[in-house]
This record gives C-alpha cells, structure tokens and sequence, in this order.
C-alpha cells in the first residue's frame, strides 16, 4: 500500500496528529500543542477569540476545493474576523472531523493550507491546538485568537455620520469565482465537476483569479490593523455581501451608510451582494485618511439602512445559510 | 404547526441564533456575542484554550442523549480540560453544524445545557460566541478559553520521583454508565432504544447514577483549581482511561506511576481502563497535601510508564476514535 492510499481510519488519533504537526508553523505559544490546552500571551490582559466552520455540502465540494484549499480558507475566514475587531492572529485551535477513509494525504494537505495561510496572511500565527474525531460529514471547525496589542477593539456600533466609507479587499470576486465554478466545472447535470490543470489554464485571466479567490480568501490582515491604527470607528469583515454586511454595520451603529456605486468598480450588483469576498468595510472620521478605496459616506440614520446613489438598497441580501443551502454535493 | 415543530431549515441563522442567546448565561466579556469576534479580559496576560468536538455516531446517540444532555457534555468536557493547567474557565465558543430538518427546541435544549454546566462547573463563564451552519452529521465543536489568575500553569511534564499521585473525581462510573447504554438501552439488534423515563427509574442507584454521569459529565473544575493552588506538579484530565492517561503524564515527565489498586475502587480494571469521567489525574510534592485521593506515587523511570501493584499495565488501553468507532447510529 502506498503512503497516499493510507487511510486516517488505519492510523491512531496520535499519528494522525503528528502527520499534522509536523508540516504545522512552529509554536509562538507559552504551552503549545501536547497539553490538555494551549497557554498564550496576551500582552494587554484582553484576548479576541472567534469561530467558524466549513463543513462538506454547504461550504465546500470536494470536486472543486482541494485539501490545501480548504486548510487555507479555514485559517483565512477565521483570522479575517480576529482582523475586523483591530487584532493580530496570534493561534489557531483546529477541530476536524473525518471520514474514517479520509486518505491521510489529504489530512497533510490541508495542514499545509492552514500553515500557508498563516505565513501569508498573519505570520507569527501558529496553529496551537486542535482535536481529531471521525464523522460522516468533513467539518473543519477553526477557532482564532488574536491580540489587540492595545488598540481599542474597533467594534460594529462605531460608526458615526459624517465618518467616510471604505472597503479594504476586492469585492464582487469571490462571488464571480463561484459563477465560474457554476458555470465551468459543473456537468450537464449541475454536479460539480474536478478542476483539471488544463481546464483552469484555459480561463481568461479575470476568471482565473476569481476562482483562486473563491477558493483561497486573501483577507488583507495587515491593512485591517493599520485602518484600527489610522483611527477606524467601525470595522468588520465582508464575508456575506457588502451590503448586507453593511446593513448590520449599520443597524449596530444606528446610521444609515450611503454607498455611491460608481466606486464599487464595473459590477456594482455584485459588488453589492456577492459574499466570501472576506475584505473589510471600515469607517473613519471625515478628517482622517485610512487604507482602503472610499465607497460612501455615514450618514445620520434614515429609513433605510443602507442606500446605493440614494435609493434603498433592495437587492439580493446575501448569503445565509439556512436558506440558500441547496443539499448537492461534490 | 406548534413551535416544537419548527425546524432551523425553516428560520434565518440570525433567529435560530436568537434562540439560543436568550437561554444562556448573561456575557461576561468586555465585548460578547455579536460582532466579528469576542474580546475577553485576561488579566495576568496570558489565555488558556482548548478545543473538543462531539459528533453523532462516534461520541453520542441521539436515541440516548437528550440535547440538554449534548449541551452539558460538550461543555463539561472543555471546561475540564481548562481547568486540568489549573486556569479558571472564562468563555465558550461554540460551533453548531445541525441538519437542517432540525427541530428548533433541539436547539434550545441544547443552549440550556450549555447554560447548566457552566452555572454547575464553572459560575462565571458564558457562552461567548459561536458559529451555525448546516451539516448532515450534527456536530458540536466547543472551544473554551481561561484565565490562569497568576498561576503558573499545570503541565503534564511535571512529575517528579516520589511524588504522591492523586486523582480527583470518580473512576470508571462513566464507563460503567455506558455499559448500561449498551445492556439496558439497546433492542435485539443491539441498535440504541430510546431511554424513556420509567426504564431510568428501573435502574439501581448505582446505575442510574453511572448513566447521569455519562451523559452528563461533572468535572470537578474547582477541585482542580485547589489542586493548582495546594502546588500540584502535574496535571491532566482524566478523559481516555486512567492507565492510558497516566502513560501520557509519565510520558511527558519521564518517570513510572505506580498505582496500587486498592485504592482504586471495587472495580479496578474499570477504573484504569473506562474513559469519559473527566476526573484529574494530579502529582503533589510528598509533603504537599491536596484534594483527591491518593492512589499511587510518582517512581523513577523504569521500563514501564504504569505499574499497577508493581506489575506494567497491560490491560485494555481506553479510547481511540480511530480504532474504537462503531459506525452503528442512534
């Protein structure tokens, strides 16, 4: 038997777990993976934790997501929310749940989408502890946990009229990576088909990168910190469409955010309700300068939440899971 | 259709949300539920984190624990892991994966035995955060994070020769409990019948305390906490068996445990080997005195890491998911 058809059913919990440690960052903790828990510096005395979870079907087919794929967007989701409160990734906690005849190279291939995630996207981050358990359904459940270095946390609710909209990352992209999934690697049926080499060499190069975006979030972490830093009065990440993401931003604060289409590029209706961009919608006082491109202003609140070139926002809101989850699988 | 009746696929994530947060404990975080991440105070700088998953076919069946029940464990078994590097457990965050026929007071059960085992275990620690979605396979991926109140942590690595060896909380009942599951709770097929409230109160004291203590694990977090203060060497939860786990800990701190069985209770083999009762393991300094009771000392390293009256242990060595697995359901 070859190395590659060894199943994590075959192998113990530990060796499974070694398999995944040793292609894992090295440790930045006090007590890292091995004890019954992971002990971190927390420097200021706060800690930001969050989670959240892919999970086989509703999150990802297997036909288009690679093991490296889904390590990295696991990781990346995760550190994009630790981002949006003004926090540096400081740990990863990975709970994966596998099939029993889960090939143990795709075990090391989405630990090594996990460790490229980190290196890119928030380095010094280490994957710190984890658990292993065997399920029907492939979940990947991440937990991050970052440290605000003495900033402020940069909250939902602090947006203030008058402050200038902007978003950090490219918006719309991850959304025409799906169209490009749907449209190019699915059969005559609608199942997903695999990607191959020469069917990915053969997009244009806007489809391209879609798709790696779709498949790969680069949340710009580092640009996020230095909005926290440059001032930001309210912060979060664009994970289910820019404006319904706005909506909660909005609602939070009390404001209305007046979007101006012209500077949401050449798709505003995607721009607007395409989600999993995992870019940032900051805001900032009027006076100050910040990263990102100004796509609106806050305004004092009005009937609408959210107005695109002054009308309600009345598109599709987004992306939920309970009710767009369509039960095909790949 | 009655409320009971209403199913997670048919509400929003922001509803089925609502659900819960109403039934659990009030935060106690700078900043709770509701934003990209939480923000919790750790005031000596340093976090404890952990994280264990619970999923439907290899850690439970639905035919034998309620969701109250799922809520309790799944909690418990966290918070005793914070509290084994002797840390005062802080904050949960939990990610829910549920089929999406889901009952919605599934969900709530759920939420109150969150609730119930952190007001049990743990005064002052809350639900934090979390994260919904949808699965086939219902999982529960807990991680919990805590505060070591200027102690210095508890590591497994710390025994020393001539150490006394204690052990907090019962041995074996869990495994006992689950042994009722499998006699008294299964049909013909050995398939899992449900347990309905005239089979509980059929049982005998000592078995229906071993059921409850199965489904509903009761780490002695504030025992640990002792432990840590009255200057413990070693510690580790007590969740694979007793001989497995003391391998681990005379593993890491490279020396024997020997046991003497007597002070192991009627039922010895079932107290080293039965997993689940998320008891402590603890080394103490010989002149120190600390809470548990004794049942064995710390040796130099000889060929075995467990002796059990002087004899390397050989019996059945607790639970691996990888090898133990069933793939019956219920």
């Amino acid at each position: 038997m070859t190395d590659a058809e060894t199943t994590v059913g075959e192998l113990s919990e530990g060796q499974v777990l070694r398999g995944i440690l040793d292609r894992l960052p090295a440790s930045t903790a006090l007590i890292g993976p091995g004890d019954d828990a992971a002990v971190l510096a927390m420097p200021d005395g706060r800690v930001v934790a969050t989670t959240d979870t892919l999970v086989h079907g509703p999150d990802f087919r297997l036909a288009w997501s690679s093991a490296f794929d889904l390590g990295y967007k696991s990781a990346a989701v995760n550190l994009a929310d630790v981002a949006a409160m003004g926090a540096r990734p400081v740990a990863l906690l990975v709970a994966l749940a596998m099939p029993d005849d889960t090939p143990v190279s795709f075990v090391r291939g989405l630990a090594d989408g996990l460790a490229a995630a980190c290196t890119d996207l928030a380095p010094g981050c280490a994957v710190e502890g984890g658990d292993l358990t065997v399920s029907d359904t492939l979940t990947i459940a991440v937990t991050a946990l970052g440290s605000l270095d003495s900033r402020a946390p940069v909250r939902r609710s602090g947006a203030r009229p008058g402050d200038a909209v902007h978003v950090i990352g490219e918006l719309g992209v991850a959304a025409r990576g799906l169209d490009v999934l749907f449209s190019r690697f699915t059969d005559a049926a609608g199942a997903p088909v695999p990607i191959t080499e020469a069917a990915r060499a053969a997009l244009d190069a806007t489809d391209a990168h879609a798709l790696d975006r779709q498949l790969r979030p680069r949340p710009p972490i580092a640009d996020a910190l230095r909005a926290a830093d440059a001032g930001a009065t309210a912060m979060m990440d664009v994970s289910d469409g820019l404006a319904l993401d706005a909506t909660r931003l909005a609602d939070a604060s009390g404001v209305t955010i007046a979007f101006d289409s012209a500077a949401l590029g050449d798709d505003p209706a995607r721009a607007l309700g395409g989600g999993e961009d995992h870019g940032f919608l900051v805001t900032f006082p009027a006076e100050a300068s910040g990263p990102g491109l100004r796509v609106g202003t806050v305004r004092e609140r009005g009937e609408a939440p959210v107005l695109v070139d002054e009308r309600p926002w009345t598109g599709r809101a987004g992306w939920d899971p309970y009710r767009d989850w369509d039960a095909g699988r790949g």
